[in-house]
């Protein structure tokens, strides 16, 4: 951490903010300049608040010059982290892996034909959502158990791994024996109190970049997994709001590259969220791929149009397994297999 | 809904979406019109997904025409809620309340001289935090019970009402002896199992926008407790995420006078949050006030320098008596009382 | 500028930044800390493009810290700058002030009824727009010259100040005989011939934020202005874009604050661009002052709901009048006169 | 146009919405429904300002049902519009075109390298600013006239076509012998009167989408050259601001298929602009081709540290070379040449 004194501050405000600093536990670097004072922490920086220096009398600015997590950190382990699944499957090797299903389990002929659809594209996971967070209180809230217990049973049936969303720490223990990856949903990126019971449990988490999130808040949350033992996390680029309206959130495709310098973790796009358009969900796929993704989510329906949720974002099969060749084929040109 | 045809769409495709939208259980009128042809749904439309609509084939566009929520909407108590608390203080009323505490309950001494303060200067509700959801795993997290044991204890020595954060259903029991009021936060705004939990309870609940929210998706968050039958519910203003850097959210002031115009629930302005600096919190409570604030919430400490979270928004008691002075002259100005 | 290498960087990678730094005509301070080495450079950096360095190999992060605007800053003109004009008003003292008017001149009798209006609400500026940047080519696009002749004859008739925007440099020449000051649009904010041939003008200029400038921006921008020689620039809040639309943009009521702070310019805000919601007209303005606007900026029209633009945000001549009655009262609430 | 009638509108509010409609010049279809009356406009409604009926008594929401524009629209020329310039090189068709060279053309060492590379990596555009808009009015602005010469020059020698911001109209004359393409900056993408000139010429006009602009207002401002007549209009995305700030700007990949729905003109990425970062061009650059862009402009440089201007975004002529050869691949991958 650096603050960078006001032209003008007093030598009584240089100390004040001295002793401040020394307090939060750090030692303390002046560096006195002609025109202007600058103060650099040296220690463990990781935990302190740095707008608390920031209104200190004298102050003008303070930055942040280590970055504010550890484990989640490029240099923790720069060979890159690959997870690994019961059913052989990995993420984030040189092979892209494609994860789809339905938003909404709804019954046995729905995902037992996605599940078929999704082998045959040469897919590895089955990902279904059991515990629904909707926005509105009169829409449906999905199946819970039951829908997972066909969930296990049809990816069983094809040799996939499965994904669903854990809405709250009391799911985590009932899910366990249907769910081969956690998914924690946008809106729950930063319920630390999930991500925290999600980092004593020992199956990977799959973690999604809340809407307004920034890159860095993203690797924070993810340290809350990685500081319990859990090392087996995905990260997941599914769109961020800003103020364009023609797409439902604006894909970061940029956050793909930046998340492959900033840390180790494998990173997956899902181009069905990123979009909320299924004219879209190809070109941005690809360009996922492109991009360096390690893996893919997408929402697939036999009956998109009449899907419960997510209707409009959901591809038909047809078009999946379409999308799933013609990825190949961008997977090969970036030096990849799919 | 109103479902906008394309201006070469065919009577095949026209049927289709009329098909699609009887199937969702509304009646469909059609206008046929030189260039396009519009189908109005008529019926209950609350639960509709309108964006499955807008993939269908020969749709140019799809629009809402009433609200998504029907609890929270103006129209169902056009007088306005007025919530009422143990210590006979209310929000909603022509009076403008003042709700102070520090972030964190960090011991009795601090507490305290807070609520004495809070007192002094006219207020009525003692806020606190005991759960803290922090970015970083390496924050300190809270005291927990023993801290609201303290806020009960400190409040009722003043004759205010108690409001603390819960931030997952397990705490809703727990905290029931020591809360007047339940607040939930920005990043909880759209954790839907809390609330719908928080509807079957029957006190308070201080709900606050989360960074990305839009105003809608803040009614509809509401409309959770509500249709649980907990109508006593408080909207709260804290900021949102926007490009702007110079305060560490953009508060979004003219919220206020929307969310009047929408709702009959009252909306409390939270201007330590909503700029994340000390020096900033002072005009932007007097703008609020100005605005039509129901009720303020400000963060304060005996020795803002040193609180262990949000120090740098957090205002010295003297300077909270100050403000709150002022804000009584603005609010005589907009004719009300404080 | 701070530059702070990564941990692991190289004695060559340091040298390297050393010698990039000097070549840019700056003086480099090195702190080698057990971790981290630190450059700070010293001498001019107000014209040093900073990405420059945070690209070069072995770096981290790059930060300014000075200010990158001179004239513009409080510490150039402490005590305030007042902008003074030929009726005698004044804007950046302890008066504030109004200007209002028509989004665009129609024709005489709309113009005299408004300047009637603005007068007799003890505004001292009319304003009205004459040349009009439209979104669509297939929109009305002002009356030009003729427009402005009108507006000098109605403003002469009541002593009002007249205010017009300039859309470039064509017209800056003939805008001068009718124009007390010169208003640049949002759009053109960083249009920097146009801000550098103003600051060879001398005549007040307001200029108002663009919606997606940082306020660092808008000051930048008000630098080109100021180095030119004319010191007579006037800041304007107009809203923001954002991801809510409840309102057109997001009024960024805290810019005026933030605004006070790192400028000595005053600042006017404008409610009827910042909400594009007549509706929202009267609260806004009133936070604003409360806020610490030093001027209004809003448009009114005697047939409003029958203005050729932006009529969904201005006031009928009744409506505004009393809004200024209100706003006079928040005035003397917040220590200042209108 | 669609106008939805609040639940309680009278009949009185009814008509007067209506009557206002009519003023506009559209006809008006009536649906009363059994809770709510629809008005639907019919007849040219591209001009009409929608904000003014959302304050009308009685007016619930305003929602426009058919495209702002017409001839920038896809109906308009369904085949898609192919670009062609002097010397062979077209944009639009199956041939991803390459655009690359310097920020700011420096001195004719520096661009005949550049020219170079850009013809022996297989482009056909060189691209360099003589003006340049900068932030601060500190900064070098550019070498004007000398500097196209140069250009003009260092193409000729290697058969590129050439490219330039233009920054306002007075300088369209001057630059008309030395651009087979005007760039129209970020900045300038709503300056309407220099639009509505380059419709005038005969030369193809690059347009960049504005940091803050909608897909739909860069459409808007297509048509104001397209409606001049001048039809050969290239569109570009090249970043928007959004609260992320890892990279510069968030580029947003998803407008490329978004643009390619609606309308008929050509696509052109800026990885370089969009994310202002030297190792974020390369993914990027792949991610566009594989989303469809018609055409990549890259920042080039052979001492791109030492850049005058962008340095942080410009690669290396070796690495821009290597790129090309990777987007190659990409090309043929998405069935295109490059």
């Amino acid at each position: 951490m650096i603050v960078a004194m006001q032209e003008n501050a007093t030598e009584e405000q240089i100390n004040g903010v001295i002793e401040v600093m020394e307090e939060s536990g750090v030692h303390v670097h002046r560096t006195t300049g002609a025109m202007q004072t600058i103060l650099a922490a040296v220690g463990n920086t990781a935990g302190l608040d740095l707008s608390k220096f920031e209104v200190l009398a004298g102050v003008m600015h303070v930055h942040r010059i280590s970055a504010p997590y550890k484990l989640a950190g490029r240099a923790f382990r720069p060979e890159g982290t690959v997870v690994e699944f019961p059913n052989g499957a990995v993420i984030g090797g040189q092979k892209i892996a494609i994860m789809a299903g339905p938003c909404t389990i709804e019954n046995r002929d729905q995902l037992f034909a996605i599940a078929a659809s999704v082998k045959a594209a040469g897919g590895s996971f089955l990902r279904g959502g059991a515990y629904k967070p909707r926005t509105s209180p009169y829409s449906f809230q999905g199946l819970g158990i039951p829908g997972l217990e066909l969930m296990r049973e049809a990816a069983a049936a094809h040799g996939l791994a499965t994904v669903s969303e854990v809405m709250e720490i009391a799911q985590i223990g009932p899910m366990l024996p249907y769910v081969d990856c956690f998914q924690v949903g946008a809106r729950n990126m930063q319920n630390f109190n999930l991500l925290r019971e999600l980092g004593q449990v020992r199956k990977p988490v799959l973690l999604k970049r809340g809407i307004a999130a920034t890159v860095e808040e993203l690797l924070l949350s993810s340290e809350y997994i990685l500081s319990g033992g859990n090392y087996d996390v995905i990260l997941c680029e599914r769109g961020i709001r800003t103020y364009e309206t023609s797409t439902r959130n604006t894909m970061d495709i940029s956050a793909i590259p930046v998340l492959h310098k900033l840390t180790h973790l494998p990173v997956v796009a899902d181009p069905s969220h990123g979009t909320g358009r299924r004219d879209m969900v190809a070109p941005m796929a690809k360009a996922s791929v492109a991009a360096g993704a390690d893996a893919l989510l997408i929402e697939i329906h036999p009956n998109a149009d009449k899907s419960v949720s997510d209707a409009a974002q959901t591809l038909y099969l047809d078009q999946f397994e379409k999308l799933v060749k013609e990825l190949r084929l961008i997977a090969t040109a970036v030096g990849r297999t799919l």
